[in-house]
């Protein structure tokens, strides 16, 4: 659930262009089919509204990257239409997420349009006096598209023991990432900030690495038939430095990013006062008296320009920025030496080779850190 | 999701007092075991508060009705250990489902004790400064219960075959009572009450009859080995009145129930101004200017004592509670009638039997209609 890296999905290059527009027809096709076998005027609308949802413009890179390990490791298995379906499962259970994400973080907008529960405010306000009715009615739709998930899963013509395997994966990968959204709640808005609360590595790697890269690619294993419990853990090894990485580079860019590449806010990460790994630098090195001043700086409400000026300030004085600079490049360097290990195709391993040349550069407004990697 | 049915669990008899201490003694251990092996010691916290919420005094009609079915159906398989798994997950998907909707409709209390996004706001509401943390953690913990719900399953030892059939039931199950739950939340609180608006019996259907009988006694059926859609359509046919029956009495109880025997306020119904069966047979009955008197004294924010004595009144003068009292002892022979075509044991014929006639008696405290059928 990191930002927006818009030269993400150009990493796979050919690969997306061919499967991107087949996993959003299935989505299209399969509410469509919703639709019109639906009786009731109320849900044929709200199907509509769940489409139109899933379909916006995103990066797609778990199903990508499930498809991209499934062809990787193909050797026997010939059901590329099939594992296709259970790639567009993990985009859907991802719209299911966005849309718990967005009414606990009340976030108004999601993918170039109204977030879900604002949305369905809007569209179903007039009828009542609850004021609640969007973000009601927001966490049970996101329910209907687990449930289509489910069904979907179910319906599958894939091998079943292979099936169960991809259940057992399945099943880890909402659990770890709630697990990760659970901490993260527990470290947002928070009253004091603890120096040594490896919370936000944790985080990021339940949240991002886990979520986002390791899962992906070891659904893609199972589903090509792979049963090698020593192939998990080269994808484990591999992917987990890149997801640590990818999470870094998106805390350093939430502050010293370029809003036109970023795609939010320079400021925003500052003026919530998110807890995140340069922070956890900034307090690990700042110590006892300076730490809780900055600490205090951070978590201040309404900070001035010149406060958020300050915290930047001191994030690269201090050294922190420094030192996620250089855990990021140590990470990429890990993962890069960790592919080699990865018993996958050519084709595959080029594609993972431009997500870590991707995630290795970092665009920063100081100019003194600028275009590392 | 109806309310308190104190005699409902005895229908059970000797075969509740074999089942439930298993199923709830299985998702003890499936959380000691999960709360032992967590590294984390939020977890460790958050598994036990799961634990704790999930074995809460409960009808568990849900789970003893799959058992049930699956018992009566059982040819070939002996997988009762397995199956009771399964049952498990049916009752901690009720955990999942309960949560969500205390948290929409602002419940405080649950089953004997807080609601769970209460109790999470009294735990971590120091944390931070987030006015919403319970209900924020409360969301995802919900989400927790679903992938351990999926774990569960992938961890069955049955048939595969009989489980995909199983997760096609699972699917249908939830999308349809989250169906059932979003019309109920488009007729909550409304701002006006149309005649003719047959929601409250869809709701009845979706939510009640197929989510509390329905689907459990086909899961049971498809878990036994069962294939025949014959005989799914005869559980249908049967257990459809059933449930709409099982809507109508506790649509009539809500109003017209003793509070000890109902456990909830006699007049809660009344005051939220709740869109029940029995409010659809007034409207219907009243006409277009009565009607919409009744409506308008229903909908009216803060009633009085003799407001809502004046609403009983008219449900009862009006003959729309004699009309209710019909149709359920309509319903109730009609499913008597259906049981005979179940191709099942006897000893989950008397069960069956035995919930019928638990249904067929309502104690209402209008002397004129008590002890009906």
């Amino acid at each position: 659930m990191a930002s927006k890296h818009s030269n993400f999905r150009e990493c796979f290059g050919n690969f997306s262009q061919g499967f991107l527009p087949r996993i959003d027809s299935f989505i299209k096709n399969y509410y469509d089919e919703k639709i019109s076998s639906s009786q009731d005027d109320y849900a044929r609308e709200l199907y509509g509204v769940i489409a139109e949802y899933c379909l916006r413009d995103g990066k797609r890179i778990r199903p990508l990257l499930l498809l991209a390990s499934y062809i990787g490791y193909r050797r026997f298995f010939k059901k590329t239409d099939e594992v296709l379906k259970l790639a567009a499962v993990v985009e859907l259970m991802h719209s299911f997420l966005l849309i718990q994400d967005d009414i606990i973080d009340r976030s108004e907008t999601r993918r170039g349009g109204k977030s879900l529960h604002i949305l369905l405010g809007e569209k179903y306000g007039h009828l009542t006096h609850n004021p609640n009715i969007g973000p009601d009615i927001a966490i049970v739709l996101a329910d209907i598209i687990f449930s289509n998930a489910m069904e979907i899963i179910y319906s599958v013509r894939i091998d079943l023991k292979v099936k169960n395997r991809f259940l057992e994966i399945f099943s880890k990968t909402y659990e770890k990432t709630a697990w990760g959204q659970i901490l993260d709640s527990l470290n947002s808005m928070v009253k004091t900030m603890e120096r040594g609360n490896s919370a936000p590595m944790k985080i990021g790697l339940m949240k991002t690495a886990w979520y986002t890269i390791v899962y992906p690619m070891m659904m893609g294993y199972v589903l090509s038939g792979g049963k090698s419990n020593r192939e998990l853990r080269a994808i484990e090894e591999f992917a987990i430095p890149l997801g640590e990485a990818f999470q870094i580079r998106d805390d350093i860019l939430g502050v010293f990013g370029k809003e036109e590449s970023t795609g939010k806010p320079g400021d925003s990460d500052i003026l919530e006062g998110k807890f995140t790994m340069l922070i956890y630098y900034a307090l690990e090195i700042l110590g006892e008296g300076d730490g809780v001043a900055f600490s205090n700086l951070l978590l201040k409400k309404n900070k001035s320009a010149g406060d958020v000026s300050e915290v930047r300030n001191m994030l690269e004085r201090s050294g922190a920025l420094k030192k996620a600079m250089d855990r990021h490049g140590a990470l990429i360097e890990e993962a890069r030496e960790k592919l080699k290990n990865l018993a996958i195709s050519r084709e595959t391993g080029n594609i993972l080779t431009g997500i870590l040349e991707s995630l290795g550069e970092i665009k920063c407004i100081s100019s003194s850190h600028a275009h590392y990697g």
